[in-house]
């Protein structure tokens, strides 16, 4: 028979079972942050019409998308979660209660070349907060502090970088600039790639401002933007906002750094106000893997309806491939199994009446009921690395005494099924 | 500005918060019932090279299938989680560890005509046990447990019909039937719909053994199979399966009722021994919401390994839709959160502070620290049906005793900050 090559796509995550069950665990432990902030779950669909996700998208993004037709359909894949939570909350905006907070975890796609460590299937992890009209500038904060949370969590560092968009472009409308924007911007975003010579280089190109504009740029402190003197109610916004921001999250005190840094630029994409970007530190070259913001009008495509917001999305799959590759993530086991019972003999019956005691006590488990040898099971115990085994024999069926195997440290305790699960379930704690 | 209409494309499925809160709570139990019977979790891509996803898939199934062209690539999108596991069970023969014991639960895309009630994007939930060689019948009877501790979980009833490939098609062989195994069971296929005259009339049309046929279908005991009288090899052996699998399902005891069925069909698919259906009960007319089998070798398309399996396949979002639209899903909350915190006054800061305690304590809360009046947001925390509320100002702060609101029965328990942790720990239990 003719065989099919099993391959995989180029960019797409396939894990055997021990990274899966690390990137799992890395799944649920962000998701119970965001759900221990009251933020309620969120999904959408995969595919949408083309004309509801590119209402807004443009150029670079376009292309990137996996777009098709199927039937009359013009259909896209979704290529983040904020474009659908945006139709979302237009489409619900009647039965959504709002302030609303959520949170969403799933796939997005891009089909961008397949460049070393670009993926193009991946886990995005969002959340965001919005509101009719107005939004808190605490809304802002908390995004931050759910952000270092969600790496406290996962017990990576990271520094979260802070900036305003209004910093940047009230100086630029001060200094007659606003034009120029644009390119401006896209200088700055480079700055900390190519240097600050060669960033003062390229903006004299542009305006005789450049040494004043990189003086701002270098500011790294509320106190010191505080001293900044530039008269433009746009940018002495920016600074009253950052100004509450920092207060607020003296109150929340993230475990994580929190710094002013007004390098920060993000692209040219919806944001207004408090612009930030989380880098996880420790590996040399410090690497983003996470980004978020205020968005004024989130809904502005599809209603009237004005709806003020600020989201974080934090790149899961990114962030597993970077550790992955840099050997940062321990494959402790294979299986999710906590005690493999091991029958000895004809004790299989049995051995299923243990595992569904085991089971009523939320212990996990399973039975080696298949057709092989005891030694062949022993072994396929240690490969699994599963924690625990019971093996099962006549012996220990008559005295109604079990032997607990702790496989790691080869330790045994004998007693009772009863107390044997208080073992277990302690260690489930 | 020109709005575009936020809608979603016919058969993708779109939760506001309520709902998707109960839809998650079921994703969840699944999950758990999963990992308590020891599966390992896997995930494969969304997007596969076409070659793969349709290495076996022939007529209707291809028709139903989004497929598109990106680049170079030929790209399908999965139509079920069972062909990638095959292809991921090739692609890491070498590291699995087997048996292998694994679940998926993600979604899958069918491009079928939008029918009433037909989903194109449903979430499925499967489990599958697969073995190098031979793998032991204790596996088919683990499915149909792992089915029943689902749904026993989520608090419905189903029935678990069974069947085994082999005893029609040994009854066929014996018949001299083979070549019209296609024809008859199609039409035995539609005996629970057209009833069993109009099949017997149809059967005519192909074969003489009609009557004796319908006879076979008939028999829903192990006992009544066991007098049937055909003498063929393929059949006893189908006998003696489904007979260790009804003594074996003795032991495991489902509490969801599991019956001998041989009008279970499942299509013309890649079943080989065991086959079964599980029909939801209590809405007038059963309601297909799982399936599953025994496949005598995934890999086939892809490997030289021989790699025997068992697997069911749980449909939630087609469950889920169902129990939706018979009002049988009941909606209680709008949000995640356990406690709602609410400042009265300038108590914001210290708001925050409570609510860091509460999390420290794994309790799920907010604070609604947005610019709103006292009654908006006590009107807040109505309409999102918190289940506690803790309304914060100086006067409570000066006493370190504040008040905690059970919002369904409007009880207030007045204490320590700790106690009143400690009653919402006892709930969380």
């Amino acid at each position: 028979m003719q065989k099919t090559k099993a391959k995989t796509l180029a960019g797409f995550l396939e894990l055997e079972p021990r990274k899966q069950i690390v990137f799992d665990n890395m799944k649920e432990k962000i998701k119970s942050v965001f759900e221990l902030n009251g933020l309620s779950p969120m999904d959408t669909p995969i595919l949408e019409y083309s004309e509801v996700l590119l209402a807004k998208a443009g150029g670079e993004t376009e292309k990137q998308i996996y777009r098709f037709t199927k039937g009359e359909n013009d259909i896209c894949m979704r290529f983040d979660l904020t474009v659908p939570f945006a139709k979302y909350s237009a489409k619900f905006e009647n039965q959504l209660i709002f302030p609303f907070k959520r949170y969403q975890i799933g796939k997005v796609f891009r089909g961008e070349r397949a460049q070393k460590g670009r993926l193009r299937e991946f886990f995005q992890c969002d959340m965001d907060i919005i509101d009719e009209g107005e939004l808190s500038i605490c809304a802002d904060a908390e995004c931050v502090s759910v952000l270092s949370q969600v790496f406290e969590t996962l017990d990576y560092f990271i520094k979260i970088r802070i900036s305003n968009r209004k910093l940047l472009g009230g100086m630029l409308d001060f200094f007659c600039l606003k034009e120029q924007t644009t390119e401006i911007l896209n200088i700055l975003d480079k700055q900390d790639k190519i240097g600050t010579e060669k960033t003062l280089e390229e903006l004299l190109k542009i305006t005789d401002k450049a040494k004043e504009i990189l003086q701002l740029t270098a500011v790294n402190t509320v106190e010191k933007l505080e001293k900044v003197k530039i008269n433009n109610t746009e940018f002495n916004q920016g600074v009253a906002e950052i100004k509450q921001l920092f207060e607020i999250l003296k109150i929340l005190k993230p475990k994580n750094e929190v710094v002013l840094d007004l390098k920060v630029i993000r692209g040219l994409d919806y944001y207004t106000g408090t612009i930030f970007e989380a880098n996880l530190l420790g590996l040399g070259e410090p690497i983003s893997v996470s980004a978020g913001g205020r968005y004024d009008n989130l809904a502005e495509n599809y209603s009237n309806k004005k709806l003020a917001g600020v989201g974080v999305s934090i790149g899961l799959s990114r962030l597993f491939d970077i550790l992955d590759k840099n050997n940062l993530l321990q494959y402790k086991t294979n299986t999710k199994s906590q005690v493999t019972i091991i029958p000895l003999g004809n004790t299989t019956n049995f051995c299923f009446d243990i595992s569904k005691t085991l089971k009523e006590n939320k212990i996990n488990c399973d039975v080696l009921y298949f057709d092989k040898s005891f030694k062949s099971k022993l072994n396929y115990a240690n490969r699994k690395k599963v924690p625990y085994i019971i093996v099962v024999g006549e012996e220990e069926i008559k005295n109604k005494t079990f032997g607990l195997k702790d496989m790691e440290t080869g330790f045994v305790v004998e007693d009772k099924l009863e107390n044997l699960i208080k073992v277990l379930r302690n260690k489930n704690e």
